[in-house]
């Protein structure tokens, strides 16, 4: 059992704010400014090149691979970090698809995020060999698994409503008609309890700087079914997934196990802030963080509902069809957004009326969730959305 | 003119250590450990999500790359930064051999980076159209500009021996044939007076943590001519090179300018690192450290050639033809180069056969050099590399 009460403290929180969006950008470790600053100036600055061995820096995205694995269910060994999630997504999928040749309908829904949408469709025009990225509802995805499927690829969590796919179900459906499932877990890594290995994915994805924490601009993983690895030709085929990179062959042989996957030179002070931020989740009961995740996004509803009746559940009412954070419709939600801000209660606002709030047990608690309510009840009650310095929409970080 | 005593004082060198590695990894410009500091505490610790905006993050590559952008005499507003030198080499081709689309031909020599092949194999293999991927011997390059070739793919700088292509003749000698040209820069950038602009290059993408001294992992950069741009479509086409990636469109629409060659989220962290390199580079004068490079090399060559007559001469003698490096061939190279890193001095081994030294003025100097000499003399002489300790060939950085 996670003691929540002593994670928390683990993280630096700027003074009086409530930091309801840990599911953007997760918040600081206090061990990650050291760990962080020991690489710049022990490791670059004494090391120099030589880090790249003596510091172990080249073998950190396999570790930090298998670090991340154990929070989504992966056999040890078959999880890499590098690049970022959308490139994760191109490799992934150019690699599904070459397991299902005969086939060329990409299912997705219109809950995905839309780079996993725009990547696809880059793939597709760059293979140029007729295959159709077939958008439904998300509700519609479980009844469109046909036998003309090549690859069903999900994001598990919607990033606007947080609505949580049954990733078992779904995978088992594609397996059914001989389809591959490759899953984007960007909002479910450090979320909920993931499971790749029990659900039967084959491949999936995700991003490190949400509720890994793990910084801005982390680097993404990628997991492959032991089952499909050596059969994957890397669609990026850098020199770092090379059989041999200090050989500088001319010929590419791709390296074995899900090093192949790898593609260029990691970006080493990231994996660092990484590193310190898994110190923290190699410590975290799954179980136990899905239990109070649920029970703190139960009291927010309830909270929120009983003092705003103006704002519209966008979220699953159901805690199992959810993921770890809560959305609200406003038709204001930008200015409603930028007062609770304003207030020190930070949030997300997804075009075009989206309020969201992620909760992440590790540093929010019961009390934050009170403070959020009265905050959020004022703005609302009082009209504070109203207010003209807060009307124009702006890029929304 | 600038004064390189001075910026040799920017940098953290390790005791004692003559470090002629800064063509693999640039050392630590002392401020970037204060700059790292403040973005890990003062910007992701207490602005957390805001960072994006507040903190400047989201412009960051934009900003860097114009700054990159003086050193390769490019544009402004046509660099950005991002992903590793492999990703924009896939981006920067798969443009290049759109504008071509009726020739099959992507002309490059034995001497470009293996990554920059593989990943050029990688893309003929998805695109499935028939593209011929070229290699030549480097001296061959310029008689092989036939009307049959869509692309010619050259590294300036080869990694192993330093001989420099004629950036401008060549680029002239693929126009003139109706091919483009991309240009990879990873030795090029830092090391000698870049002129893409003058030299009328389509692409050019290079490394930022080579001669720039942006740290282990620092992100790639891009250039493409303004004449091109408005006709890319990105390869990766990730949701921050759309034209509005916080509308979260369903389509793809590439935004203006070099912007859509972006991505996914930028590594915050390694970009302040090369940030704070960059406030060195602002105050170069390109033309004098060329001079001065060449001033350092030629000292070297002498020395090393006097008194080690085993060590034969790898890189071209002409300085004009030449990198920012120097290379001998010997047969035990490793175990020589082994033997100098135990007297500390630092270069890097090439397989086969390679001792490879880089010159970097910004804080290499004619003492220095000396000394690398004394060392070089030493360890030939007397046979330091015939000790079995050094023989073992081992992964080299």
């Amino acid at each position: 059992m996670t003691d929540f009460a002593a994670t928390k403290a683990l993280f630096h929180l700027p003074a009086g704010m409530i930091y309801l969006d840990g599911n953007s950008l997760g918040p600081l470790p206090k061990t990650a400014a050291a760990r962080v600053a020991r690489t710049v100036t022990q490791e670059w600055g004494e090391k120099v090149i030589t880090g790249w061995n003596r510091a172990g820096w080249m073998a950190q995205p396999e570790r930090l691979g298998d670090r991340i694995g154990r929070l989504i269910g992966a056999e040890a060994g078959h999880v890499v970090l590098g690049d970022t999630l959308s490139i994760k997504v191109y490799q992934a999928l150019a690699a599904a698809i070459d397991l299902v040749p005969d086939r060329k309908v990409i299912l997705t829904d219109s809950g995905n995020f839309p780079s996993d949408i725009y990547m696809t469709e880059g793939l597709i025009k760059a293979l140029g060999r007729g295959h159709e990225l077939r958008v439904m509802a998300p509700q519609d995805v479980a009844g469109s698994i046909g036998g003309d499927v090549a690859v069903v690829l999900l994001t598990q969590v919607d990033y606007r409503t947080g609505r949580l796919h049954d990733m078992a179900a779904l995978t088992k459906a594609a397996h059914g008609v001989g389809a591959v499932a490759v899953w984007d877990l960007a909002h479910s890594a450090g979320a909920i309890a993931v499971d790749v290995q029990g659900c039967g994915a084959d491949f999936a994805v995700g991003c490190t700087y949400k509720y890994l924490n793990g910084g801005p601009g982390a680097p993404a993983f990628i997991y492959v079914a032991p089952r499909h690895i050596e059969n994957c030709a890397p669609a990026l085929s850098g020199w770092l997934g090379h059989a041999a990179p200090f050989a500088f062959d001319l010929d590419y042989r791709p390296g074995s196990g899900i090093s192949r996957m790898r593609v260029g030179t990691p970006p080493v002070l990231q994996m660092a802030a990484l590193d310190a931020a898994m110190d923290i989740w190699d410590h975290v009961d799954m179980a136990a963080l899905r239990r109070t995740s649920i029970a703190l996004t139960q009291q927010f509803i309830a909270g929120v509902e009983a003092a705003c009746p103006m704002l519209t559940l966008a979220s699953p009412r159901d805690p199992d069809a959810r993921g770890s954070q809560v959305s609200f419709r406003f038709a204001d939600g930008y200015a409603a957004m930028q007062a609770c801000i304003a207030r020190n209660l930070v949030g997300d606002f997804r075009a075009p009326d989206i309020m969201r709030f992620g909760f992440t047990p590790l540093f929010i608690d019961a009390d934050d969730v009170d403070r959020a309510i009265s905050i959020i009840a004022d703005v609302m009650q009082n009209r504070l959305w109203d207010d003209p310095a807060y009307k124009a929409k702006a890029a929304v970080t």
